[in-house]
């Protein structure tokens, strides 16, 4: 049967992927600097075999007769998501899949210094060469899949998404969210918030982050916490390696960090066992993915109620102080100010960053923006966003983002899509199990049963679309994003 | 060039094996337990896919054209080391590749529980199956490279060794051994040594291991040290990962335990950066790696000279006691006690255990002994080398090794070669640089670079027999390990 064997061989393909997913984690955790070159030689020849896998000639063969035999719903399914990373592999020449590689990694190289120098003329003949190919590549998927050049990206991370509903929804959240924060702001002007005074030992910080972990139901069995310069959620769904990054004066701060990739860790923990080798076994898309970890951090952890458990641990672990009063926690964590850097920003200015990326991207990809007129661009939506000006400011500008190095158009829009999801799913939740100012001061576990049955055990095996239609009978909205900073940060 | 496409195609099965080597350090080391079914699957799919590599149709070809192209001498010799892996790898039907690996992790499974239990009964026909098997792959290497059955499996490990010479060795052995082992106990039987009282904490058993570690020239910018069950030294060249375990009653031995890996490391650190990814860039055989773990331990490691300089860091890191004294920590670790588990032997009991095995071994391969007899010629020989009868005592007996279940025949007399060979070097280095005493009591760097100079820069490029001549001009013999254990133990 020719799905028995598409299954057989993108189970062994997920076999080679553990092999490259923990071998990166101990790439970022373990591996001594010297071990550096020969680890990345291993992972490249992984990454060549893997694509191999997927460049099998009896594959298409196999996917044209597994069409035609007698599939379970779930095995239709599967063999869709078989198919998706089958034409995602293959949907491009050889030729154009090396020179992106190439282009891609001389410029993620040389961004390692040029961002600190604040050279935007050495960055940009590299980064024209990446935009080149992208726009090379996104074109080729375009045409194979029916798609705009632009959408054909955003089709890699969040399948099924358009820049048409993006621009709806932006479009929205424009109309509203730079008012809300200038609200917020003068709001927040007068309040007085005590920040924790450190210094705070790495190992009381990870034996507090352990205690929260194991509150938020991670299952240590299957999983385990260690320290990376930048933190993630690896390994495979049997053995999910978080690592956080912890610093001596900002205990606070690292424990939102443990909270956030938590979330990415009880989604990957909780996938469907019955489908875990395969591709509908794995999270449904990286905003579905980010709405997990949002919900951790932004709807759950930093709400009061949550913050009134969290206060004596934190009093137990780093030493009573008035700052860990459960309402300055409150203060301390819902803090709004506008900044230039898009990963330090707070929950209510952070949709800026996104909203401003997105159009830039989305220009350069379909050839209304060329690449030398991106600074000039990004100040112009800087000041419009947020009032703030990044004329000349490069390295804390456009500069600072690692991922169009690479080439990576088209992830940026999965941050907001995150929030933006999560907020639905949390007043969905609210709606069927009651108030969180409730249900979040008590045993957690009613929370994470409620997202075990409406996302966790769906993994790929719904849309984007149906997992939200399923889970509160409505389609992707803003609404309740906004109704909940309002409510938040202005209530 | 035929030679130049084999050394691409072994360097990319050697990423392949540094991906297996870094998951299986981590399976030992880090890996939540509920991680370990899919670890196995990842990594059997890893083994098969090695195996795949060397079972390409094109090596044949390869090697047949290679050997009339212009090569170097170390080039005649890497083909010659691929030719090697490849030919272990192909020699044997598929078939019996299957049933072998089969039975084995059936009777290794099965015997983790029934050695506790003392059930040989339980255990017999497991066993059978595995010896017929290894009969049978012997019989097929035994053919094919014209040696007899337990000389092609000895090749395995010790390629070029004979059961011929070993039986030379253990003959003489066993001449003077049994009466050895009598004497020294007579001499130790009014010796008063302090044990050192514990407990001793982990973390300041890892600062002292550590420190001796760099000591003996660990290079941590390429290798680090951790905690398994069994310790080992895994990783690559150029990434070693080290495990010891801690025991808070008994800091005495883990050290020598780490001492023993630093060895193994050391050589596996120091192997020639030019062949590293090809087989003639490995270390030349277990023997030889066993040399380098027992000249660190046995010949440098528990000597007085080293002792004297180990006696302050003990006092340092443990807090100071009288057993820490240079004297006393002489007698401590030179103590000889007949007993029934080899991994607790002494330096001069050990080679007992092994001869047992060896002849055991031996007879079951070439079909001389049967299976169910093993029980009584164990006892039997326990009684002629160390006075103990085993009678009835399969769990301290032989159930007591992992080696035999999954069919490791030929890898047991590794232990006992490589401390002849690390005797003979000890004592070419002493004639060429001066005598321990002086040479061990400072920096170590001398002896450092006379192995580096002698064996580890040779990697596979010599073989085991070449190795020693260069060092000494001596060939094989045991002369000098019996003089280094009657100097040591009755001088």
């Amino acid at each position: 049967m020719s799905y028995s064997a598409l299954e057989q061989h993108f189970e062994q393909l997920h076999h080679l992927q553990h092999l490259g997913a923990i071998c990166g984690w101990d790439q970022a955790t373990m591996m001594p600097a010297g071990g550096n070159e020969a680890r990345a030689e291993a992972l490249g020849t992984l990454a060549v075999l893997c694509h191999q896998q997927l460049q099998d000639e009896r594959l298409s063969d196999w996917f044209g007769e597994a069409k035609s035999e007698a599939l379970s719903a779930g095995q239709q399914q599967s063999l869709a998501e078989m198919e998706r990373s089958w034409r995602d592999a293959t949907l491009l020449p050889q030729d154009l899949v090396r020179a992106r590689s190439l282009a891609g990694s001389r410029c993620e190289h040389a961004w390692r210094s040029l961002r600190p120098a604040n050279d935007w003329a050495g960055f940009l003949p590299l980064f024209e060469e990446v935009v080149a190919l992208s726009r090379e590549a996104a074109g080729a998927r375009a045409d194979a899949l029916g798609l705009s050049r632009y959408d054909s990206l955003l089709e890699l991370y969040e399948p099924g998404m358009r820049s048409q509903t993006l621009d709806a929804l932006f479009n929205d959240l424009n109309q509203w969210l730079p008012g809300l924060i200038t609200q917020v702001q003068e709001k927040q002007r007068n309040e007085s918030v005590l920040q924790p005074a450190g210094p705070f030992a790495t190992e009381q910080q990870k034996a507090l982050g352990l205690e929260v972990m194991a509150k938020l139901g991670f299952d240590f069995n299957r999983g385990r916490l260690d320290v990376s310069v930048h933190p993630f959620c690896g390994g495979v769904s049997d053995d999910v390696r978080l690592t956080t990054r912890y610093d001596e004066n900002d205990a606070a701060q690292a424990l939102m960090g443990i909270i956030h990739e938590t979330g990415h860790a009880r989604y990957e923990q909780s996938l469907p066992a019955q489908w875990r080798k395969l591709p509908v076994g794995q999270a449904r898309s990286m905003g579905v993915h980010e709405s997990q970890s949002l919900f951790f951090e932004m709807q759950l952890g930093r709400h009061p109620a949550f913050l009134r458990q969290l206060s004596p641990l934190l009093n137990q672990h780093l030493g009573e102080q008035a700052a860990f009063a459960p309402d300055n926690l409150a203060r301390l964590y819902t803090r709004v100010q506008p900044g230039f850097i898009r990963v330090d920003a707070d929950e209510v200015t952070y949709p800026a960053h996104v909203m401003l990326r997105y159009q830039i991207e989305r220009d350069l990809i379909e050839g209304n923006l060329e690449p030398r007129h991106v600074p000039e661009r990004w100040d112009q939506l800087m000041q419009q966003y947020l009032g703030l000006s990044t004329k000349g400011d490069y390295k804390n500008g456009c500069l600072q983002d690692i991922h169009w190095t690479d080439g990576s158009f088209g992830y940026f829009p999965s941050y907001t899509l995150g929030a933006i999801y999560a907020a639905q799913l949390a007043e969905d939740m609210q709606q069927q199990l009651g108030r969180f100012e409730q249900l979040l001061s008590g045993d957690l576990a009613p929370v994470f049963n409620w997202l075990q049955q409406h996302i966790w055990q769906h993994a790929s095996l719904l849309s984007t679309e149906e997992l939200l239609q399923q889970a509160s009978g409505q389609s992707l909205s803003s609404a309740p994003f906004r109704r909940h900073l309002e409510q938040r940060y202005l209530g």
